[in-house]
């Protein structure tokens, strides 16, 4: 193993992170964060304008995003390669909580997580990415702090 | 009050939400969700390439994006205008939990919501719009069910 062992660092490290949006009618809203911008939509079948991705859809996105960061950056701290990076995930939401016809969760009933990545590093260095991209990343704690049952699977290829 | 009595529906209305993710190098994920895409990144303070918003800032923009989306459907439900509808989302996040340095969660100390709004509703039907959008907004609900302490104002605007 190359990991190394970690200090605990006793002072928070605390970061704001900052969105805006503005309704521009018909469920659409204009999202400013920093100098970027994009805008949240639903698609027809719900109503909206389909002028961009829907709220899951970005958070899905957001998700992936986010384990990718995660996996890159403990790939280095590791000292091992990885190639490919690619997630897929999926969340399955029951509409009636939205709609409140329902007393069921407005969010997500499961989400499935597939990884995919290539790389050479040994069994146990592999263990160790996954324990710690699943430990460290934000979005994938948020979903799962939120008893959402997130099943993830890793399709790992190994050089041949 | 304009809100009718709800019905409870038994039939579960499953809808599945996906996106896929494929790094492109130096902690940056091109998302495709449908036909939209955006890039998802981290600023060069963080290691980055700043392409993109980071995954924090969309996760944000979701937040913003779904509580519009909930206001203006609970509105219309409710027969009541709703305009100018902002949403401002920050989120705080002990960067410890990311790196891996002490045992602190990865995601939100706290996130502030603020929403904006004029209209002429009376009280009681603000008062029934606020809870219905609480209690109905996914993206709301999952931070909250993820032990967030999550805390919203509303400021809204009335007609002189």
């Amino acid at each position: 193993m190359t990991a190394t062992a970690t200090t605990t660092d006793p002072t928070p490290r605390l970061a704001d992170f900052t969105a805006t949006g503005a309704s521009t009618g018909q469920l659409s809203t204009a999202v400013e964060a920093r100098h970027f911008s994009f805008v949240v939509a639903e698609p027809e079948s719900l109503g909206g304008t389909d002028e961009g991705a829907n709220p899951i859809e970005y958070l899905l996105g957001s998700l992936n995003g986010c384990v990718t960061v995660v996996i890159e950056t403990v790939a280095t701290e590791l000292g091992i390669t990885v190639e490919g990076v690619r997630t897929d995930a999926t969340g399955t939401i029951d509409l009636r909580g939205f709609a409140g016809t329902a007393d069921v969760s407005p969010h997500f009933q499961q989400v499935t997580l597939t990884v995919t990545l290539a790389t050479a590093a040994a069994e146990d260095e592999l263990a160790e990415l996954r324990a710690r991209v699943l430990r460290r990343c934000p979005v994938f704690n948020l979903i799962r702090d939120a008893g959402v049952d997130i099943r993830e699977t890793w399709d790992v290829r190994r050089p041949s």
